[in-house]
């Protein structure tokens, strides 16, 4: 299924090759101003060919609002979006029909669908499916911003090169709007020339390299999300595990916080001012599921992207024997950069769901 | 909301020192046989009170079934059980009222229901809730095992003291078996000792320790799932985070994988007589969200327990000033040991699901 | 799927000679109020029992509240609430396995099922379930109440006795009041011995008659519910059909109005005061799904009880033939007096799902 | 909320007077033929300007398909079909903004949507959005058609002037597929005359009328469908309700068989060779929720269409006083006609969606 959501319902569609590309998003609020070159702008940072270390595909990538807005803002009816597909050369596509690529969809959607789905470019699995997510990103954290809310992300690492991690107590809007406008989000900037010489240097050797995200969520009160399985953790994760290429997903400490004892790991809360707040961050945000107040922050693994142009060892579905695979076309070396306004459009969504959900929106 | 589910719908309900707590199972077939006694035996593992490495208290945690079940066979309508709540010492939990324990749902839960929800022994956050998991989790391990579908997990991980990993493309049935009937379940028996000797050393300097556990799901066809927001890796997250003190969750080689190049990540594919495989399994049986035949691997992150013997800082939300806190009460220094059974019976429930969405069931 | 709801979540398990029966409620507002004697008395109108013109089984039908609540308020946790089965007298039910009821479920039941459902005493099919809904409906009908609204409804026909309707412009709190709180609601109150006479007519022929029930809900605010599928008619419709013996639903003037000109069944808004309202009322309170601020009104059709005294001719599922079949056990002649409460029930669990989805809760 | 559906999410968008409308079907099995001529056919029913008794503008409703399909078959991936607005006179619609129309959703949706909602031809209320209805049903019909069961629908009444019935226990497939390419259907075509003289009477003073349309659906096999809340009756009223101008349902016999007795409403079984059937269809094909294996029948009552050209009364919204409302613009004088294709396509929709969950597509 590609539609989620609860009180909001976002609903995305579309395949790499076919005539277009979109989302339907219900429920939002009415009456919200949209502001297009922010909604641009976001697009644009997950677009290919923006950046030497992504895609040289040239995509316009611009949206058509269908339904939903009246002038610049939302009449409170679903909100759809489309974007045509231009610029696709299907060609490079033809020896996938039967020679599934390894660590892609192909092989399991084969089964899946009978080999009824549309191949090309990775139909429904592409990830130029993440362009609707942008977008109802895009929205979303229009309608957070206006309430206190940011939503931004950084990369955290290129294989083993990593940036520095968030201060899960102290984290100022002024990185908060340098990263959610970033094309190459880094809190040390100084990072960015060794990240862009491995990848580089993985795109030369045609390999391709895995990453992390780390994402923040600042301005979200406490009180906001429902134990058991409407916890934030539970609403974030299920969005984000359908961003291609994410296998993994830890919230605060995460997986480092296991090794922990809990006289380490355990939050000591205190008095700011009114307001209680937590003396270090390692629940992230979250406890049993609901805000604490304290900024909410979780990484995401991305592995390196499936398609590299080294020959592979794979099948032939119909010869029903072993066979090579090169793969043709143009393929980022490193999906994590544009992935990472990606991920924080779902957060984004994540949170107005919620947001909604607790009678807020 | 802790109600989850979309073919398969689960209701989990009640407080740890209320009535009762339980588990209401929609969607199940009907006809299926199930065997109390491997019931019991999944609660049985889960029990507090059965081994020195978890809490001391004695629950007997007997569920009794109130409907779905005639005989031994579901009728296809709801299966409800419930499980009284005895041996609750509410008195243990006075100075909490005012005090929220760090790392516990304490405060948020506080904001979150305006502080009427029952606090005593965690109410509806107490792991207790995961005893009605268990029981819905051992029902659908049933119907999974009728079909050739095995769920186990073992303890990956007790703070720096590590297991085997699961070798992803050789699971065999003995292994599933033994470990998904263990109450201390190791690939390598022989770390026992060291990781018992670890939580005691935690459970005498009144601490606690976090840890990992990893999960397999063997048997499973190629073809289950879908992309984008019904894939595997999202409705088994969005089980998993409903248990209390996970933080993160990864599949396959996960956050590993995401500092490797593409040409070690991507599996190759094979033909192992009729059956397409791959060489090595770093997507955990997962690709774009759907089964990939191989066996589905994940890993979770556990806290160390929050509640800890030791005198900790916190605030007084009734003085609104800063104070301190001693937990009493009788506490697992190490959750780990029993949440295997629980991440297996999360495992279970989404699968249960994803197989009746495919029309499997 | 006996799961309803998307913002409340109500579960309803249980089958007529089970263990017990009983709802779960999720997504309850914490720190409402309940009244356990107003639960009761709600109980106590669907109960048989009570009244000559229902069976004259003795059921106690007393709830017990398993969580959700801590003395006499929610806590924002899942509502659990179970009704032990007693005086069930399996025996009676004997024939049914093989010769199906007309006009009951369980020729369809046995097929849906593969014969593997409970058929004694109709199973989960038994208009016994309607207990639960009651309770949950007890429940929502108090935290309606604390905001001003109301729901109230009444035998609005039994065979071809027929009572009043509701003025739709104008329904006063003591009605609503008297209804909701009567065992055999009437507008008309003369009317009710002629009623009685005719059922006890059909009671002592060993038949059986049917009715409509008109139900109301006043002080609902307008702009209340959404277009297309979450409208006011479809959150109620979709509940209503879930009570047995329901085979036709009309809201206002439903298909009265479909004989009408246009002319003749708009309703023209005017001010009273500062508030908007029509002079007539044939939009039953609901436009374009949304609320007007009028009364929502609708009526119900319910077919007669299928269950007879006379011989009735069927077939046997068994030896593949026709048969002949006699229902031996003790059956409301009309079921229609009992279903009041329920219909109601139905009606304020609706309400409170589209408030809590306006945010209003 | 605009979305709808579990195993099926079928999504609407679009407004009147915005740039497109469409649908987004997602669920649908892979490798399913749609044949085009069909779609259009379907669409071509409801679509304005065919009969003279239906409004005279002209819409090409031409669908766009975005997505879901690669030639001539269904992908499995979300099928997304668009429809341009073209022909639309916004300046028809200048007085409504201030004085809402009688019966329309104009005052209700402007207290939900705080005056933000696009009102301009009815908004996302108008009964153009029951285009995409259309789309999605003509598709789900033939995925159906392919497996035995068909659907079709007639004008069971247009004011008092009476189609005859559904003959619920023999219906000729040569019926059903007369009736599904009708834009004008009748069981007993000899009334159409009559039918015709009547709208044109309403149209001639400014004035529209009412009626009832009854669909059948044959074809479906016995154990379809859920108890309780997942009915065939709660699954086919919980679409229904979101056609414009629906206001009541009825399944078999319903408002009349509400006043029978049980011995003439139940329907009796018997073998038709190896078949289960009813020898009368009183229940509508449906017992306890389920299929019965006899054609499901329900009517549904349509309002007269609100927008008449005789002066009304209403209010003025900005001035705040009782306000006179001449509506312009072109409309049905009898909304019914172009609904037949509608209701049978909501239908369709249902039933598919119940085919889906029970694992039989």
């Amino acid at each position: 299924m590609s539609s989620w959501g609860n009180c909001i319902r976002l609903s995305i569609f579309g395949e790499s090759h076919g005539n277009g590309i979109g989302a339907v998003i219900d429920g939002l609020p009415a009456g919200e101003m949209i502001d297009t070159e922010a909604l641009l702008l976001q697009m644009g940072r997950r677009a290919p060919g923006k950046d030497k270390a992504a895609t040289p595909r040239l995509e316009k990538d611009l949206p058509e609002i269908l339904s939903g807005m009246l002038g610049d803002r939302t009449t409170g009816a679903p909100l759809c979006a489309i974007i045509r597909n231009t610029n696709t050369r299907s060609q490079d596509y033809g020896e996938m029909m039967t020679r599934p690529r390894p660590a892609h969809a192909d092989y399991a959607g084969y089964i899946r669908y009978n080999g009824f789905n549309d191949i090309r470019g990775g139909g429904h699995f592409s990830a130029r499916l993440t362009a609707p997510i942008v977008f109802a990103g895009a929205v979303c954290r229009q309608i957070l911003e206006r309430r206190g809310i940011m939503v931004a992300a950084h990369i955290a690492s290129v294989g083993d090169i990593r940036d520095e991690r968030f201060n899960g107590t102290d984290i100022s809007p002024e990185l908060m709007k340098r990263l959610s406008t970033s094309t190459f989000g880094l809190i040390d900037q100084t990072r960015e020339q060794q990240m862009r010489a491995l990848i580089e240097e993985c795109r030369l050797s045609g390999d391709s390299i895995g990453g992390t995200i780390e994402c923040a969520v600042t301005g979200l009160s406490a009180g906001i999300g429902s134990p058991m399985f409407y916890g934030i953790e539970n609403v974030i994760s299920s969005l984000i595990f359908g961003i291609p290429a994410v296998k993994g997903i830890e919230f605060g400490s995460g997986f480092d916080g296991s090794a922990l004892r809990g006289s380490e790991n355990n939050d000591e809360f205190y008095y700011d001012g009114d307001t209680v707040k937590t003396r270090t961050n390692n629940h992230g945000g979250i406890l049993g599921g609901i805000s604490s107040g304290m900024p909410v922050i979780f990484r995401t693994a991305m592995k390196p992207t499936p398609s590299i142009a080294r020959e592979q060892k794979t099948v032939d579905i119909k010869e029903k024997k072993d066979a090579l695979l090169s793969i043709k076309g143009r393929h980022d070396p490193c999906i994590v950069v544009r992935a990472v306004p990606v991920i924080e459009s779902a957060a984004a969504i994540a949170i107005t769901e919620l947001l909604k959900e607790a009678g807020k929106l």
